[in-house]
Parts: structure tokens; C-alpha cells; sequence
């Protein structure tokens, strides 16, 4: 067996999420009394749907008469145009128009029509022109980012630069290619900053060490640390990619996922290079950039889709690009659909418009209220620090654990913050990921959790994570 | 840049379809007077809605309701009810009960509920037991064999055994993973039927080479061959796997593909093990077998759904299977909602049994009287010559080229059937695969047709076939 599948590590669903399951099945078939509570909450993994965040009312109709092309008929035009609004049934029409139909194999790369759409939201958002022939639609961001770390990788020498802590799609993918995670480290103290100078240091070591060092990955809002890049921040990145001959590879998933927008708004890195003040930097520095409907206000994980854009790629590389998405036949339809729908939504004078904004508006305002309230519950914990939520889904607070615990957790083999959080999920029902699955400075301790249970049941979700704490420390007190 | 990448090949998407896509660019441009047909017709891949191949109603109706549960509501239920028959909308019901939402990330290896379909599934189809955690649920086929594939693949020292000519897929694959193709040949004069003596002369050989032989895929039915294979070839083949200690792959997809079903039924991999006469064969032979949404008469490639089953795979390897199977999240929760459709269809006294089986016949009945009218019309080609479809969506026959054709062939750098193909592709605007794509004998050339186009225009498809055959023939006549 491939030895490489065995070094692999993903700890969002790992042990911790194996057991959760298991109680759930308990729960569910009625051993509910060996439990203090009555359900799992999976905060373990950015999944908003699974707890009850409603999908856009307009994606859905779109898709749903995509799927059944039986109700655009003539003949069911009376019923259905009292079920659905006139602009939905016209966006189906004009994209089916575009795919044939959704149960074909479409272009490899996505559907030309789908492309174009993603390239006019870019330019758009930046500023910017985006050509839709170097746009990739994927199944969702985690395939695309597989596909590119894959190419890079030569042999197990490459050098991938990845954050810690980092989302564990990241070290997984270099584990399975063999290739040799080159780590930097955010700042915790200043709300997990990136500094350029530590970055410097990080790859002229490796490549002393005689690491080719070939890429560096952003994540940007940061998982599972939240932060936003300062747009100075982001030049000096850029500068030192351009410096050091790197592939820029920007995990901009959770760019709409922003709560502190006046101080710290979204820039993608594409908008970025293309206002460097040089020219040459402009026309030569590599940058692929990941998006997914799976984040933001959409949230349609279970349907895969996202895209990403390849800028100032070689031509010789976008051809393998292309042979090795065809060899997958194409990603998804409905995933592509949605595609379209998340870049292209409802305007101003559409029958959907007001529903639309006013849907959208709700899920972030009750997402933001979640991540401060959640933040504040943390920071109120005795030990307990949490840096502020500026993006994305996660609070990645820090523990101290006393010497109990670190000897108990060592007792049964497995690390402090697991230790911490398996007594979380046992006792509350709770599943968080522990630190250790995402990589933290030695001896600290931290988990990530969502803020994504419901609005009505969080500050039931709240005290629980504070009554559970409160209980651990006085089991864990030093003798 | 990944050097394996480079070496990959995969011509179903090839030079000649992108070719294909460049003519139809033009077409719709209003260029249609350099070319002396009207339109691109896709045979190079097996894709039936592309060529409006109707979708199964009831299948886009419970998928359809399931994307907009607000049409499940009790307000909309008098509407609904005349839009949607009664199974339809209970079924969905029942879907989303077991699912929560299309837009949620599911269990890593598949909605359970939907794992318990297919293996009531499996177990009607073969008369014996299945069980649901043995079962992953995939994006299409294609991706659960590169998910086995690279598992299986310890280094560049791994051998896995694969047809000549084999869909392209895993020879790709097996480039991109490092892998060494260990090739047996079907014997076309004979139906393209597999010999099981060849298969140890050829692992032995292998392992006498040092190649550490560990697993023999077979596509029952044959992609691009067409066989189906018979029960004593199946149980000699389960023979040399328990000898040979190999793992075997199962490409099932195309198992309700059957032209021939008295002479040459279907018979699953599972259902011969299970009947295997040795108990100790049945315990211990490592069986994959994999399935597809995307075949047979249900067709839907779009939205990339399959499983495989694993039977006596050691739990050791399951757990790591799990894992990489977590890294990816989830396959599409929409073409898992149609896996559960195609292995559960209407039932007898449900209201849309008539309608559903009336569709699957028509479908099948069509595809039958296509792949016999285009084995015919090979066969009355000067110098073709075709093998029976039993079974799957393609012909493979073989052509006789002069000399001519070779040297101009040559002369461009290609394979003669790549040539020939090429011409066919400026000649009529029907894209085919050339044989060199999937593999075949040193000097023989072929290509690989779909007989997918529509019913209506087959007559004038299989004419233009042989219009332009006659004329390159002319225009390749030895001096």
C-alpha cells in the first residue's frame, strides 16, 4: 500500500469526528441517558447547512428547474410561474441554453458560458480583466488545490511554504504527493499576522538546506486563525514571491466571510499584483487563486463546486492543466450552476433582487453577532485566549493546560488539546478540532470551532462550552 | 513541474477533441462554409445527454424537489401535487429526511442512508449480502479508481495489470501515479476475449522482471471492446486472482449495457466470487468493483456519481481508505441523491413505474437497434472490420490502411489511425478516439465510436461514415 496514504493526516475528520458519529448513532437509537446532552453539534468543520443555515432561496429555484427542464414547458408555464419568479425561470432558461443539458459531461475546464460569467465577477470585484480560458472550475476549492499542489510537485525535494497553524488540506496533500511542507508560522500576538521578514528567513533556510522551494500558500481570510491581510501586507508578500521565484497560491475561500470590513476589508491577491506599482512583477509573478461556493453566504458544501484562476501561468503548464482536469471528464454540474449563480446574482430591478440582498444580509449579520459572541465567550474562559474574528468561520482560541492534564493526556497517548476537546465533545456534545491537527508553536495549545450553530440555540451552546471549561479545570487542578 | 504529469496521456480528451471544439467555435460563428457539415458530433465519448439522450423523469423530479425543498412545503402542495406525481414527492421527502440538505457536506464516504440503497442494491442484483460501510460513493467511476489506484501504488516498482486496449483512464492514471502498466492483450478474432493462460504468462513474466505485481483490472463489459464475459471466464479469472494473490478491479459500469443478454447476461465479479466453489477463495479474494451514474440507460455523466464496494479488503486498508476519502470531504450530495434513484428505481404499483420502465425500455431498445445498425455498417466498410457489441456504448473496429495513409500519417508525426481520424473529424465533423489511444496489437490500427447519436440522424451518420471511408480510401489508394 502506498506509504505516503499512511503518513497523511485530517484531523476536521478525524478521531475526535469518528466518535462524534458514534455518539450520534447512540443518540439516535436511544441511548440518550448515557449522555448530559441530546444532540452532536459538529463545530468541527465549516459545514453552515448542517446546522440549519438555509440556502439562497433564488440558487435553489435556479437549480432546482435546471435539474426538472420538464417545468419550463409551455404547457406547465401557469403553474410554475406561481412557484417560481420570472427572473429564476429566466436565469435557468439562458443556462441551459448555454450546458445542454446538466446530466452531460461538459468541457473539462467548465462550461464556457459558466467561465466567462466567473471572469466578469473578477473583474468586477478587482478591477481588473480575468480571461475565462484560464479559469477552472472545480469540485469544490479542495480539488483544485489538490490538482495544483500535485502538479508542483516534482519529486520529494519540492518545497511547498505553508502557514502553521494552516488548514490540513494543505500538509494532507503534501503527504499523499511526497512533498516537503516548508512551515512558516503566523503571529498570534498580533492577531495572527504574516511577517515577510520570518518568510525570508523560513526559505533561504530550506534552500540552503537544499529544499526547491517552489510555492507558498495564503490563506486569506486565514483558516483556522480568522485574520485579514493589510492591503501593505499583501505588496510585501508579493515582493517577496516575485524575490524569491515562488508560485503564489491564495486560498481566498472565505472572501466574503468578513466582520471587520471597514478596518481590515477583503483584497484578493489578483487585484493586488495587478496594482504593483512594477510592471515586471505585474507580467511575470505566478498566482493561482481558489474560490468555492461552499463559504461565504451560499454555503453549498454538499454540492462541490468552486473555480480557480490561474494568472501569468506558462503556456506549457496550462496544457498539462488542462490533460489532467480531462482525465476527471469535467467537475460537477450543479456544482458549476451554482458557479454561476454565486457570481452572477440577482441585480437591482430583478424580481429577486430584494429577497436576495435581504437573505444575504441576515446570514452575515447572524454570522458576525456568532463570531463576536463566541469570541467574547472565550475570552471570558479562566486560561482561555482568543484573538478577534476579522474572517472566515473559526475562532482559534489558545488554552493553558495545567501539568494534570498534560499528564493525563499522555497517559492515553494522545495530544493535550485532543485530550481537552475529547472531554469537550463527551461532556457537551460538542465537536471542536484540536490545535494539533492544524499545527501550533510548541507547547501551546489551542482548537478551532465554528460559530455556526443556530442563532437561538448559541448562547444555550455558549455556556455549555463555559460550563464544560469550568468543570476541566477544576478536574485538572494541580494537586 | 510533476514529470509524471507530462508523461500522462488521456486522448478520449485529446488533440483530436480539442480539435473538435475549435470546428464547433467555428460553426457557431457563422464559419460553416469552410466545412461540409452542419455540426461536431461527440463519439469520443460515452456522454448520451450530450446527444439528447432524455434524462429519466422521475430521477430529475426527486433530484429537482430535493435542490428546492420549499416546493415540499404544505402551501405549495396543491400546485406541487400537479407538477410532481405522488412517489416523486415522498421519495424526496424521504431523501431529505435521511440527508438534511443537498447543501451540506455528508459523511466523507457517503450519506448512509443512501450506502444502505445501494447495498440492498447490490444484493437484490446478485442474491447475496452486502454491507453499507464496505461501500464508498464516489464522483463519478473514475474518481473512486484513482482513489484505489494511487492507494495500491506503494512505487514506481508497483505493477497493476490493465487491458490492451483499456479506456485511457488507467493507463493516465497509473503515469500520474508512478505506477508500471503490466498489459495483457483481448484477443479480437475471438470476440476481444481475455485468456486467462496469456494472464499468467504475463504476471509472471512481470514478476520474474522484478515488478511487484499487485492487482489485475478488468472492464466487464469492455471499454472500448464491447465483450461481456462469460461465467467460466469470470470464475478462471477469480482463479488466477487467488493464485496470483491480486488484488481485482471491477470496472462494472457498464453493466445494464448488455446487447446480447441470453447468450451473454451481466454477471457481477461479486456475484461469481460468492459462488466461487472454495470457501477459502470467497473469504479472502480483495475484490473492487465499481459503478456509474453515468452509463447504462440512466446516463447522467453531468453530475459525476458512482460507488464501489469493497469486499475482503483488509480493515487496516479500509481505515486509511476512509481517511483519503475525508480529505476530499464529501462526493456531490447530487450525484449521490441519484445513486440512491438509479439503485432504487419506482417499484410495480408506484405511480410512476410505468412511465420509468416505459423510458429505461425505449432507451435500451434504442441503444440496441444503434449498436447493430453501426456494427453493420463497419462491417460493410472496404477493409473494416467490426466485433459484435454485447455490451457497453462503443465499437472498436479495426481498419486496414495502405501504405499511403501510413507515410502521409508520418510525414504529420501521427499514428495512421490518428490520421484517419482526423481526416473522418474535417470530413464530417464526427469526432472518434484512434485506437492508439487505448492501446492495441503492434501494426493494427482501430477507432473507438460511441453509437450514441440520435436515432433520427443515425442513418445519415452511419452515410456520412461511409462517404467519407470510400473517399479516403480513394484518395489513399497505393500509386
Amino acid at each position: 500500500m502506498n506509504p505516503l496514504v499512511k503518513k497523511m493526516e485530517y484531523a476536521v475528520r478525524g478521531r475526535l469526528a469518528i466518535r462524534a458519529d458514534e455518539i450520534r448513532e447512540e443518540l439516535e437509537h436511544g441511548n440518550s441517558n448515557k449522555y448530559s446532552f441530546k444532540r452532536i453539534v459538529n463545530c468541527n468543520i465549516g459545514n453552515p447547512q448542517q446546522l440549519n443555515q438555509p440556502p439562497i432561496t433564488f440558487f435553489r429555484q435556479v437549480s432546482s428547474l435546471c435539474d426538472n427542464p420538464d417545468l419550463l414547458k409551455k404547457e406547465h408555464r401557469s403553474l410554475v410561474s406561481q412557484l417560481y419568479p420570472k427572473d429564476a425561470i429566466e436565469r435557468a432558461e439562458a443556462l441551459l441554453n448555454a450546458i445542454g443539458s446538466v446530466g452531460a459531461y461538459s468541457h473539462s475546464q467548465g462550461v464556457p458560458y459558466i467561465r466567462n460569467t466567473v471572469a466578469r465577477f473578477i473583474e468586477q470585484r478587482d478591477g481588473h480583466p480575468a480571461n475565462p480560458n484560464d479559469i477552472y472550475l472545480t469540485q469544490g476549492a479542495s480539488a483544485g488545490v489538490q490538482t495544483i499542489l500535485s502538479m508542483i510537485t516534482e519529486n520529494s525535494n519540492t518545497g511547498i511554504m505553508i502557514p502553521i497553524p494552516q488548514y490540513p488540506l494543505y500538509s494532507a496533500s503534501l503527504a499523499l504527493y511526497g512533498a516537503t511542507p516548508v512551515t512558516y508560522y503566523l503571529d498570534e500576538a498580533t492577531g495572527w499576522s504574516l511577517d515577510v521578514q520570518q518568510l525570508t528567513e523560513t526559505v533561504d533556510a530550506a534552500r540552503r538546506e537544499g529544499v526547491d522551494v517552489r510555492a507558498l500558500v495564503i490563506i486569506n481570510p486565514g483558516n483556522p486563525t480568522g485574520q485579514c491581510l493589510s492591503s501593505e501586507n499583501m505588496k510585501d508578500i508579493l515582493t517577496f514571491c516575485f524575490e524569491k521565484r515562488l508560485v503564489l497560491l491564495a486560498d481566498e475561500v472565505y472572501q466574503t466571510n468578513i466582520y471587520e470590513p471597514e478596518q481590515r476589508p477583503f483584497i484578493s491577491f489578483k487585484k493586488a499584483l495587478m496594482e504593483y506599482p512594477d510592471k515586471h512583477v505585474r507580467d511575470n509573478l505566478e498566482l493561482v487563486s481558489f474560490h468555492s461556493i461552499s463559504k461565504g453566504m451560499v454555503g453549498e458544501c454538499g454540492r462541490r463546486g468552486g473555480y480557480f484562476e490561474c494568472v501569468n501561468i506558462d503556456q506549457g503548464i496550462m496544457e498539462q492543466l488542462y490533460k489532467v482536469a480531462s482525465v476527471s471528464l469535467c467537475p460537477n454540474v450543479h456544482g458549476q450552476v451554482l458557479v454561476d449563480l454565486m457570481c452572477n446574482p440577482p441585480c437591482q430591478g430583478d424580481p429577486s433582487y430584494d429577497s436576495y440582498t435581504k437573505e444575504v444580509q441576515s446570514i452575515y449579520d447572524s454570522l458576525r453577532r456568532r463570531s463576536k459572541k463566541l469570541e467574547k465567550c472565550f475570552n471570558s474562559m479562566e486560561g482561555v485566549s482568543c484573538q478577534p474574528a476579522q474572517g472566515s468561520m473559526y475562532l482559534f482560541p489558545t488554552i493553558s493546560l495545567s501539568n494534570k492534564a498534560v499528564e493525563q493526556a499522555k497517559k492515553q497517548g494522545i495530544c493535550p488539546d485532543e485530550y481537552y476537546c475529547r472531554a469537550m465533545l463527551e461532556a457537551t456534545g460538542v465537536c471542536v478540532v484540536a490545535g494539533s491537527g492544524f499545527g501550533q508553536k510548541a507547547n501551546t495549545w489551542h482548537f478551532r470551532s465554528t460559530f455556526l450553530p443556530e442563532e437561538h440555540l448559541f448562547d444555550e451552546f455558549c455556556s455549555s462550552l463555559e460550563n464544560f471549561h469550568r468543570q476541566f479545570l477544576e478536574q485538572h487542578s494541580e494537586y
